[in-house]
């Protein structure tokens, strides 16, 4: 089957890996159950109804997203418990009326500017206080109580507007290769959110936590309560490197077919370039790079034990040194796999998967 | 009708000022014409039909893409003459056959092994041989006559295949800010195409040229018979950066809502991200970035004149350092308009704009 679906790709198509997916979510969902925890993976990575839906037979209930487009299209799939793990814009309120009457809608909140913007709800909202560990992107700082005291006060004002407790996302995690690091990290992100819940015991609060590093190499959550990772699912060459996953659970791949040799610099060009691949790079050997190339196998791929990787990338080519492989066993037509760097990036390029299987899987 | 367009905006959203992009069609167009030389925009920039009929009015009816799928969009909105500039991928031979009954199809060839599977075509195709003069991502090097003519006699075997003449992209142009070694990479480029075209005069070859930042810089193009740049349509910080246009050329601005203030980092979280913006950067003051502020005015906007910088990219959020300015300044809800570092690559992920008339327009 591989070979056909091969013969038959003509531009730069990316693969998919059911069961490597599959195993993702099921080692994850199986750690999730045996810490006790739920899960509520984040469908941001795969967008797509179809891969959604095979999470149904790992009993998820309630998945995480990081847009109203998404929350809109995965309402209409049929999921009705979903967080938008992203700080609620105000000015998407209209649209939270529209969806909240449709499904329960969680949303994350970190000021009292956006608590006033959200007076006038026509049904109820859950929110979670997003706080900030670290990472310093959005939350509110971990310590200030005070501040996240405030914002608890306020919101019992707003009507229709509940407090469910807190997220974090310790995304510094993908700032290090170093596995002590992590740990750090995941140990100050747990005891500053049982902190909080011991804190702001009397709201019962619940907390929602979960980087891809975090929920892949850690084995207890003390004081979570749901894991909302979502790159798992395909993990890429980032994850891979940092020690997330290995290049064996990575369960996509670009295939793209070989348009030009030079034998002068040593180099072929693809058809495949940012459009595709997204400009994304990772530093493997002290060298930024774009991809990695897999073995192709009868039955998918495995990491390759020489690999070639993705030096540079314009909109749609891509260059890759070939070193010391022989140009000559490189023929013009012939399709190169490779592992991508981000995952989430470049499938919300790709807009669509072809399974090992050969079906065709549409994302929103 | 812009503080209208920017009420309505409730997410990232890509704004086109027609007045801008018009202009910059106009100026381009009527250096080719001065020059008497043809002019074959490149359309891999904006795709979309809509914006390519604009071109129209300035009597293009030749046009560059980069990719098939291109290629079959225009056709079929009535382009009869396409270029597709990226080396012939032989697995497209069925999409080539199919297109070029529809319409006049060049493409770009720059090895033996392209040609031989070239061996049946149902209909006329013309190709260009791809040269390279020193940018070193495609095509035969300029200076190596016996590879080009290798090429022009192989494909005098081949029914159905017609040479035109010679294409070249500089690319290395968008590798300098020196205005001298552009002018060295112009220079070099156009006396090795001339050099070519003197050589292979019996087959009286046409010259197709044209980087964005050469065909702005530029005002000779000796030995040149057609340009076809593509990005000046937009034009972006990197583009203003390297100084083939100014800030003021630039046609399209991504306004994006305003989603957090962090006072203790003094900076902004904005919705728009690497789906957004794409995860390019440029160099500004020693620093990359990825947006630069503009200014909004009633009519649209102007560059800012005390611009705050897009420091960091995740998936949807953005980060601005707001330096000096002051936070209180700025609202939860705010619309904050942005220069692109890369307008290809930004409207390639945005998918439609919106005129400052306030029409939507699609892309392919």
């Amino acid at each position: 089957m591989m070979l056909e679906i091969l013969n038959n790709i003509t531009k730069p198509t990316l693969l998919l890996d059911k069961n490597k997916y599959l195993l993702n979510i099921k080692k994850m969902a199986y750690k999730a159950k045996e810490s006790g925890i739920g899960f509520r993976p984040h469908f941001k990575t795969h967008q797509s109804i179809e891969i959604g839906n095979w999470y149904r037979d790992f009993n998820v209930t309630k998945i995480t997203v990081s847009s109203f487009d998404m929350a809109e299209s995965f309402t209409k799939a049929g999921w009705n418990d979903i967080l938008v793990a992203f700080p609620f814009n105000i000015r998407e309120i209209n649209r939270l009326n529209e969806l909240s009457s449709k499904s329960k809608i969680s949303i994350l909140i970190d000021n009292i500017e956006t608590l006033i913007a959200l007076s006038f709800l026509n049904n109820t909202v859950n929110f979670y206080i997003d706080i900030d560990t670290g990472y310093g992107r959005t939350g509110i700082p971990a310590e200030n109580i005070i501040a996240v005291e405030n914002v608890i006060k306020h919101s019992q004002q707003i009507k229709k507007l509940d407090f469910s407790g807190f997220y974090c996302h310790a995304g510094h995690s993908y700032k290090t290769n170093s596995r002590d690091e992590i740990n750090k990290i995941h140990n100050k992100a747990t005891k500053d959110l049982s902190n909080l819940k011991t804190v702001f015991a009397k709201y019962l609060p619940r907390v929602l936590y979960g980087d891809t590093p975090n929920c892949s190499l850690q084995s207890t959550f003390s004081g979570i309560d749901e894991i909302t990772p979502g790159n798992f699912v395909f993990y890429d060459l980032f994850q891979a490197t940092n020690g997330s996953c290995t290049e064996d659970d990575i369960a996509i791949a670009m295939a793209c077919p070989v348009v030009g040799k030079y034998k002068i610099r040593n180099e072929i060009v693809i058809h495949g370039g940012a459009v595709h691949f997204s400009k994304e790079s990772v530093m493997i050997n002290e060298k930024s790079i774009f991809g990695k190339t897999a073995q192709k196998n009868e039955t998918g791929w495995k990491p390759d034990s020489n690999p070639l990787f993705l030096d540079s990338l314009s909109q749609e080519h891509g260059i890759v040194k070939i070193g010391s492989k022989d140009l000559g066993s490189i023929n013009i037509g012939d399709i190169i796999l490779f592992l991508p760097v981000h995952s989430c990036l470049t499938a919300n390029l790709m807009k669509q998967y072809i399974t090992l299987e050969g079906d065709q899987i549409k994302m929103i």
